[in-house]
């Protein structure tokens, strides 16, 4: 079993650096499953002021970048995605990853819809989107998210623990933040599916010793 | 080889039919997939008005929807990742798994970018967009999906074709019709990217077959 000791020896000292910004959002699904694999990384939270001088030495301008044994890796839902499978949290088949698949891209439209509202510099623009937002995009989404949990016994997919029960979770803070409410007060299937994911020792003990940030 | 003769068999027989509108955009690469794996689908094309009532029939609200024997998919990327597997294409092992989902990422950044302005119904505030997004974003992220091109022998990951090829080529024609040129004049190994996936038999076939439409 020489290459398999091999293997895990190499996986547990690879090296991992997150840069992010001080916030949760797109940084935080990939220290959740760092955390979940039990892997050792450097958290550097850029402040806004270095972002205009480390934004061209990114991938692609933008972040979260990881670096693993200095490779750099962007796009923060690939990332997970990869991790995921080195978890075993992606799914025992392509149909399986698909579910998957399908309920973290519809995170992101939803998602996609709020910071649109949220980083809206025009203060009559913001104001005309924040009505529809709440009243229709919201409730919408996360009555079909909710559902979704209810229809698999706790989770978004396939009825157990994937890689996109800790994105969703992981970014429930800043959509929490944006629609000024809880939504695990609201929706009882996604408060489950909260409760699920933060009962994982190492997200527990991740959640409990992260840094404090407002979102 | 039976159970490979039947699994075959129930491959063939099984029923594709793909819902969305009369363009190109986010349901060709579905089409590009379909037609690669020499799956016949029925490829239903709504018109505007018919939208409304059709919007809450599917999943989230939001088309394309891929029927398979009558299970309702979504999302173009998980439905094109998916089927991107069946056709082995989706890399030879998680890492290159992983080039592939972060070139389809970017590309899905550029293309927000691009519908941002595109579909902005106030005049001033598009053109206010405008600018930016012609001087800025689109020489941005054409030159490095070029170099990415260029580093991986005229496809965007691992030296290879890949999902994420014809992903990108089948959404060049949206691209393409927002930015007002034509990329492949341009760009030079993102010509060859054209090329190559051109160049594969089914591709060629459903490309000079396909219906005629603005974009």
């Amino acid at each position: 079993m020489f290459s398999l000791d091999r293997e895990f020896l190499m996986l547990k000292m690879a090296s991992y650096k997150l840069t992010y910004f001080n916030v949760t959002a797109l940084g935080e699904p990939i220290r959740f499953l760092l955390s979940y694999l039990g892997r050792e990384f450097e958290d550097y939270r850029l402040s806004q002021d270095q972002w205009p001088s480390t934004k061209p030495k990114t991938p692609f301008g933008k972040l979260p970048v990881l670096e693993i044994d200095g490779k750099a890796l962007h796009q923060s839902t690939s990332i997970a995605r990869y991790l995921g499978k080195e978890a075993d949290l992606a799914g025992s088949d392509n149909w399986e990853a698909l579910q998957i698949d399908m309920a973290v891209d519809s995170l992101h439209d939803f998602r996609l819809a709020l910071v649109g509202y949220f980083f809206e510099q025009d203060k009559a623009v913001k104001e005309k989107k924040r009505g529809p937002l709440l009243k229709d995009t919201v409730p919408f989404y996360l009555t079909k998210f909710d559902e979704l949990v209810k229809d698999n016994d706790g989770y978004l997919a396939n009825g157990k623990l994937s890689w996109g029960d800790l994105y969703f979770v992981a970014c429930s803070s800043l959509i929490n933040h944006i629609i000024e409410f809880d939504m695990f007060d609201k929706y009882e299937n996604l408060r489950t599916l909260r409760d699920n994911v933060h009962s994982i020792p190492q997200i527990k003990a991740w959640v409990e010793t992260r840094p404090k940030t407002p979102f």
